[in-house]
């Protein structure tokens, strides 16, 4: 079954905003069983939506778009979906008294707006929204489904989970789709791509693979769509064994699971706790492991030192070092990682110390340069690397950079 | 003039990664006259793109394609474009040359893949990546322009500004795009939409409206496509002021400006300094802010305690209050703040502290309750709010909380 999204709104095609929607509607569609063939993003406009959206169920099952659901004139999806359907408009009795139960419980008084938030289509099977005051949609038309979705994410991905997925795997059969990713790491994308090509070669027709590349990170996805599950599933664990066997140093991981996941997996499993120290990633490595349900487990604290007073009064590192070396140095950064790791009394400490720029860079320590340093009971691991031009590139592979010594660091525990 | 944006990759349609790249190359073609009147996304599959590419040339003007560039065999944007646009390959000698020296400097033999990358369609003018492996290409065909660029975001964007954006300025007689966005704070959108409706409606045909809400803020954009710059603009300019005789304690800021980049101007020009005192934002504030480049200016530390030991050690929040009022309350948040800025010795500090879920809930204190503090030599404020349902929604409402009451407390002073 082919499915296919359509994400509407000026602020959009102006870019904004970044639709992230659209990623997560399709994570959810292949999970349960539909390929997503394409996704396009379409303005306010009458003409464009019902152009987009005929094409769509042209071509595919179900077409599920989001945004223009608002009370404010500017939003007119659901007037045209109701033209494009046919018929007249109506109240919906629960969507209104949904509506003002949720206004009265932030004191805004309910006016003619609020009330054509309750107006429905007559064409249409209205899907609740329990989080929200614009409810979705589900026409149909000639077996074919169009779906239509408040743009609010959250409230989008509730609607998702509760009311769309459930009725599309009763109203469709639907067949596996199965995506695995294998994780590599210290090899170049073309040096990767040769050392495994034999085994490229030898592939099933119908496993497709894909090369996603990203800083010191090569990821391998085996994808196959609309198969028995099962068996693929273990075709695919047969082939990543055989490519275990041909890079065996350069795997360090599975799955869709980030590096932060598997390291917040291997601090809870092992009951390990972590504390963390940033000068040049500000904040982004902290954020990134509190970010996880579950971190207050073992994330313990996290110091972002921007200045040096910051890195002695708060890390102790030793105002000496700050001035004989430089805040971005091997010296700084162990003192940082170790300090952290003795005021917070954790297991674990990961360090950062370097030069985001645009400014503060120098020809023996140019921007990109940065200081890392992992702590823990089994001594001190210091590294640097001098890597991005753009500041949130540099901050960015800083943070993959930590996180990735910090799992080096407890796989070898 | 029209353009239109495919990003072309598997892992964008199955949602395997969020595409910020359609966001960027937007607001770049935007910000130099062409409207862009639609996105897709297709997969790595020579049909679809050949379809999705003629569709989108048959509507517009220029056609940029991002993505399937790699050396690898899931990529074939390359050879796709090149038989579309018929003729044969050809080495670029100057890319072959770069592809080297890159690969060299990481130490990194060269190897028939990486010369695949030198091979360019004869149809096409290369686009030189200084940054990158692969080269941006520029096609043309009865007057229209199709870009193909690499997927890579920093790559496609170095490329945007120095080879795409210039000649397409050239290239085409553009007209001006104006976009301007104010700010509103604590008005729901329905409230907002009645308190400004004979304003909305006495606008000027040419001008567009847009309300786009987000936690406890509705911006209100104008935008007039293909004018003349400087007259709209100075209309734009009169409508706003109009508009802030009708809701004058509601408007925050103007601009494409985020809260935190007016708070980040705000310190700078006023030579304060910054820290933060994060628990269930978890160190979410603090990136927000290093984010920006310059921010070493005023931000000193940020300090993310999850741990109550972490509130006390490292913030000196009174254990007695940890225990009598627990790490969830109004007289934590304020010892939090009122402790980062004693220790960092900051001008203004903001803190946190609340249950961001999905466990650790209770009646009293659900999900979502967060306790906010700032402090300052004017003494602490304090506010709660309780919000959201998802962990990562709870935490981007604090985050955005957290540096609105900031914003409010500079504006103060």
């Amino acid at each position: 079954m082919r499915a296919e999204i359509i994400t509407i709104g000026d602020e959009i095609l102006i870019g904004q905003i970044v639709d992230t929607n659209a990623a997560y509607i399709a994570q959810r569609l292949n999970a349960v069983g539909f390929v997503v063939s394409e996704r396009s993003s379409v303005g306010d406009r009458a003409e464009q939506i019902v152009r987009s959206v005929e094409e769509s169920i042209e071509r595919s099952d179900v077409v599920i778009t989001t945004g223009g659901l608002g009370p404010t004139k500017d939003d007119i999806t659901k007037t045209t979906l109701a033209k494009m359907f046919g018929g007249g408009m109506r109240i919906d009795k629960r969507v209104e008294e949904h509506v003002r139960e949720m206004l009265a419980a932030r004191n805004i008084a309910f006016n003619e707006l609020n009330r054509s938030q309750a107006m429905v289509p007559e064409s249409c099977k209205v899907l609740f929204n329990a989080h929200g005051t614009a409810p979705g949609m589900w026409f149909e038309r000639e077996g074919k489904v169009v779906i239509s979705l408040p743009g609010v994410p959250f409230e989008m991905r509730h609607l998702m989970e509760d009311e769309v997925l459930p009725r599309l795997k009763e109203r469709f059969d639907l067949r596996q789709i199965v995506h695995r990713t294998l994780i590599t790491s210290g090899l170049a994308e073309s040096m990767l791509a040769e050392r495994i090509a034999e085994w490229e070669e030898a592939l099933p027709e119908y496993l497709r693979l894909a090369y996603l590349p990203s800083p010191n990170i090569v990821r391998l996805r085996l994808s196959a769509y609309e198969v028995d599950g099962a068996t693929v599933e273990q075709e695919i664990e047969q082939q990543f064994k055989k490519l275990e066997a041909l890079i065996p140093a350069h795997i360090v991981g599975y799955e869709g699971a980030t590096v932060q996941e598997m390291v917040h997996n291997m601090l809870i499993d092992g009951g390990k706790t972590l504390a963390v120290a940033e000068s040049c990633t500000g904040g982004s490595i902290s954020s990134k492991f509190t970010a996880m349900a579950g971190a207050s487990a073992y994330f313990l604290c996290g110091v972002t030192a921007y200045a040096n007073e910051a890195k002695r009064d708060l890390l102790g590192v030793d105002a000496s070092l700050l001035e004989k070396y430089g805040a971005v140095s091997e010296q700084v950064a162990r003192a940082m990682a170790e300090g952290v790791r003795r005021i917070s009394g954790a297991d674990y400490a990961v360090a950062t110390t370097g030069i985001a720029g645009p400014t503060g860079g120098s020809p023996e320590k140019p921007v990109g340069t940065v200081w890392f340093a992992v702590a823990s009971e089994r001594g001190t691991e210091a590294m640097m690397r001098i890597s991005g031009t753009d500041r949130g590139q540099i901050i960015d592979r800083a943070t993959a950079y930590a996180i990735e010594m910090l799992y080096k660091e407890l796989k070898r525990a």
